[in-house]
């Protein structure tokens, strides 16, 4: 392997000396970039442009051709999961991910079994592999998958949902149910996460977008004690090299001590968090990643650049920040306005450093 | 004025001895009793039910004839004073409410004005006014009103949203638009509220409903400082009788001794929240109301009655506690799981006190 022209995206994750703070954005492959609809609209819709390596690779590389972003994120789902166990993954307009045959009786969770990535999910396999070659080691590629309780969420209410009023009836009416489910998750995410990082995923990075909506106890028994086994399973190491791993809560910012605890190298944070409180919060344990609401982004370069530099100032002097947004970059942003930001932490960054 | 029979509810308030913990739910007055939706039908609509203060009476009285609650509480919406501003409150069917002239020109904005409680908001005082009588000093009754920054963010958006891309848009390109409409509010949602303490509202409450979707340091700047400047305006006492002032941003548990520095007497806690914890956090500075995830009452009254008790627990021993969920009440809530929370916390609440 040779090695990567820019590895400061995987040295502030272990928290060591880097230059600048480096920055990736969560979604930068997304529909705010004319060039990505463009080839969406080729691909007929989302799901055929992530089932197909070819294109996957060609949208994942899109936000590096415009802007020097210090990593590159497989382009795929957090449900290609419970697709692969078969409960039909699609997507309605304006609605979100939707799944034809959502878990409704009992026989389906105890027939529910872990998929094999190798088989079932062989083109996010294929999509490594053919990103890693077409990044060409300029810098690192993220794996990702969701969460078992964000992957059970969708299996279980079919969609989208405000409340969560069917995965929480099964949490307190029959947690059995429930926690069988996440075990199946559970190992199939790690499976199919360490199989990423064989076929090339330099970090990998798992999306718990709903565990901010459980309470505090409820998350660390039906989110956080799974995601802490994801953790204790995967390959962190692989030809030679440190695979980070980074775990995001959204709404987490409460529980942040605990998720530190897993073993993690890194903590995803919303952009509700002072990120010098959570710093402190989690002393040099873990890395921070993010963390500005991406609504700044709506707005104008002198604004962004504005409150990007408050974020790194939160941060403060030193290693250990990896600059993001809060959550995925909004379908509306100008693109000039994300040139600003990247251009803004690479500049401003230097004196932190 | 006689004296209540249950002051349960303002002594815990006040972090006063009680015998046991008061309980109260957030929309208690709801869809999930059938009596509710049979008045509703008779009114037409949400809005006429506001408006009308017989209907209203009849409306608060209904949960507390079913349930021996602590307290009671108006029965009206967050978004009165908006209307009074002459922007159109509606409630379309499964979005939640509109509002039919939403701020969208400077012009608008220069032209708020703070609207007269007694004359364009006049059918609420009426409602308390009529509210107290049919309660007969039983419980005492809880007056209420949307913060400034949640008032803004539908006057802004002009419905509910998702990210709060408007109203976000202005904080960070036009900050001076928001403030001017901030300060606007917060003078209007202090002239109501102790219009309301004038017609007999025996407590007070701020529903900072979206507060929680801010950065750290937006929600100071945007949210609680107006809040603030609310309490310090409040008329905290009436006939002789504190009137405490309860502040309740949901999904504000990282800012909870910030909420407490504002001088209010209690804060309201969603379920993300350990209360123990934030009883450690906020000492006894003020009270906390809370914080039943309130899809707990969607399971069965066993499961019920656990989930209590851990809340129970949670805070501990001595006073300074009402009990609450953290969130209104789901209109899917089967009453006898109601029956059994309020029985519940009354029951095991005893060995607390």
């Amino acid at each position: 392997m040779s090695k990567l022209k820019n590895d400061t995206f995987l040295r502030a994750l272990l928290r060591q000396p880097t230059d600048y703070t480096p920055i990736w954005m969560m979604r930068q492959a997304g529909r705010y970039l004319p060039e990505y609809n463009e080839t969406r609209a080729r691909a007929g819709n989302f799901l055929n442009l992530c089932k197909s390596p070819d294109l996957a690779t060609e949208v994942t590389l899109q936000p590096l051709a415009r802007f020097p972003l210090d990593a590159a994120i497989l382009f795929s789902d957090i449900l290609t999961i419970p697709d692969a166990m078969g409960l039909g993954l699609y997507f309605s307009q304006g609605e979100g991910p939707k799944f034809e045959r959502p878990l409704r009786d009992e026989w389906e969770i105890r027939d529910l079994a872990v998929p094999d990535p190798d088989v079932h999910l062989r083109y996010v396999m294929d999509a490594v592999r053919q990103i890693r070659k077409a990044l060409n080691n300029e810098v690192p590629l993220i794996g990702f998958s969701g969460s078992p309780f964000t992957l059970a969420c969708y299996m279980v209410e079919g969609g989208s949902s405000s409340d969560f009023a069917l995965v929480k009836t099964m949490a307190y009416s029959r947690p059995e149910l429930l926690h069988r489910i996440l075990e199946i998750n559970a190992q199939a995410v790690t499976i199919y996460l360490n199989a990423q990082i064989e076929a090339g995923a330099q970090a990998v990075m798992v999306f718990d977008s709903w565990g901010g909506a459980l309470s505090h106890a409820a998350y660390r028994e039906f989110s956080l004690s799974y995601m802490e086994r994801i953790v204790a399973g995967l390959k962190r190491e692989h030809n030679g090299e440190k695979v980070p791993v980074i775990l995001f809560t959204k709404g987490g910012g409460l529980w942040l001590e605990s998720i530190a605890a897993t073993g993690c190298d890194a903590i995803g944070l919303d952009w509700t968090v002072d990120l010098g409180e959570a710093r402190r919060r989690v002393g040099d344990k873990v890395a921070l990643q993010g963390n500005l609401d991406p609504a700044v982004l709506l707005s104008n370069p002198e604004a962004v650049r504005r409150e990007a530099e408050k974020v790194l100032a939160s941060y403060g002097q030193g290693s250990g920040h990896v600059f993001n947004l809060g959550h995925g970059i909004s379908q509306f942003t100008p693109p000039e306005n994300a040139a600003a930001l990247v251009e803004a932490v690479h500049e401003l960054s230097r004196q932190y450093h």
